[in-house]
């Protein structure tokens, strides 16, 4: 019988590399050469790990599952793919934790002023400056997945009143005090002090915060964003920074990147920026490999892959 | 009746003192003139809310009780002051909250290396850098007051197991997990990642953390100081942090502050000092002084004090 062939098309440090020794009999991995393109090797490939771009899907044949080693897969929603018959699956439930820390020291490091005290130590200055305390605010989380319900929990901790809008039909955590749809928007945006958007990026969430939006926040409100840049217009939430309405922005992501030079948020007073960082921890690449091989020995055997992606959805 | 004599020593923003419209009917308010000495000044008073010095003591022979507006209190530990029959109060249990966001502050940065993030956008450059995930590490909280109890409760909804070392016989709260007394230093700082200093500045804690303390934490770890400087040894942690024992620090506080020039902590890789600005709040003023006039009301009709200071223990 023919081996299952696997390709590690997004190559990992070779310690994490290593933990595909224990992979399922009949399976062969194989790993892509470093800089050559993906269509050169993916003819006879089963199960990819890793992102395929539009131009190797007329050589993937024999492709039946990819996953992808992050959480975001926007870059998969080409029709090629969306419409046929190969899974995706997905990293989602493996960040909540570094992401929700990652949120909390955007959010923080705007309130405790620590840009400004990191200037005043380059001269050697020491000066109190005034810092805003955050409990007794409410914070809303857009979009209650993994990463929304990771800060909410911690959000309830700080004496947050913590509510949630969400595009999906959820159930409401203990966490959070009220639920919206997306068609109670500006409801959740008006009593929001603080807006952490945690939501992925799809057509309905497209520049879903634009001016109308921003201006319904209560005055001197913060933004954080530590899922996707696509879902703010950041026209408007750059004139939302000048116009004073907001307070703030922390901001891991931005609607390109690399955040391009000409982009006004580089030099914005009040806003940090953080590469799309909030994802990075000691232990991601070990959490996602083992996600992969977990995945791999349930498709062996026929049981249902955890963390299907819906195409329609696009999450 | 010759009337109560208050003088409000420590001058506030001009909506705080006009609080003091509240006091009790019998009692006098007057202002130390800006710039004026206490000493010319206090010699009818009953009630100081401020700080009194050795010099201003023999000229307060009315002086019957004294409130400092904040939570530390060494400054009044000199002989004519802690003999004297005096009552002292103070504002602890006003600064839980926002000392505790600050302490996450400081933490969360070093992490989520928010100075690294801050310094590439001078150049526009975005990276994304390895950041470190606290989630199931130890955080070890030296002084359990309303402070560190406020950061237990925090740390807690961060997925860190909690542990404290207090100098007193306290009860142990749900948040933390292990309890230790200051004879169990050494014990509880080799479990601690993560040590947040929350204890007063007293004689049994001066430079309690030194060479052999630092050496006895785990690699990596990282420290935060939110209390007194003076509960650190700098020469120690200074060769922690360059030996690499230490992963960063976080210190709102420093031995002598403001911190000065020569103190090599200004230019220490992967420290953030923050200027004794944790206490820092929009609300702090008003609720300070509404503790004052609270007490004051007790005062009048003879009820004990809240937040009376223990002048043998130093807090």
């Amino acid at each position: 019988m023919d081996k299952l062939k696997v390709l590690i098309g997004s190559r990992q440090a070779p310690e994490i590399e290593e933990m595909l020794s224990d992979v399922p009999t009949g399976v062969e991995v194989r790993f892509l050469p470093h800089g050559e393109p993906l269509r050169d090797h993916i003819a006879d490939v089963e199960i990819l790990f890793g992102h395929i771009g539009e131009d190797a899907i007329p050589e993937a044949t024999e492709l039946r599952w990819v996953h992808q080693p992050h959480a975001g897969v926007e870059g998969f929603m080409y029709p090629a793919f969306k419409d046929s018959d190969v899974m995706l699956t997905n990293c989602r439930g493996l960040y909540g934790t570094q992401i929700a820390e990652h949120a909390f020291a955007l959010l923080l490091s705007l309130t405790r002023q620590i840009p400004t005290q990191l200037e005043f130590m380059k001269t050697k200055h020491w000066e109190r400056v005034p810092c805003i305390e955050l409990a007794g605010m409410t914070m809303g989380i857009l979009g209650l997945g993994g990463i929304g319900k990771a800060i909410a929990a911690r959000a309830r901790a700080f004496e947050f009143e913590v509510i949630a809008a969400d595009a999906e039909p959820i159930a409401k955590p203990n966490t959070v005090s009220e639920l919206f749809g997306l068609d109670g928007l500006m409801a959740f945006l008006a009593k929001s002090h603080i807006l952490v958007v945690c939501c992925p990026s799809t057509p309905e969430t497209h520049k879903l915060l634009s001016h109308a939006q921003f201006n319904q926040m209560p005055d001197d409100s913060y933004v954080v964003n530590i899922s996707r840049g696509k879902v703010i217009d950041e026209t408007a939430l750059i004139a939302a920074l000048q116009s004073g309405k907001l307070a703030g922005a922390g901001l891991d992501v931005t609607y390109t990147e690399p955040c391009p030079p000409e982009n006004p948020l580089w030099e914005q007073q009040n806003v940090i920026l953080t590469s799309h960082s909030a994802g990075a921890s000691q232990h991601i690449r070990r959490r996602a490999m083992q996600l992969f091989i977990d995945n791999l020995h349930r498709y062996v055997t026929g049981e249902p892959l955890v963390n299907l992606v819906d195409k329609e959805k696009g999450y």
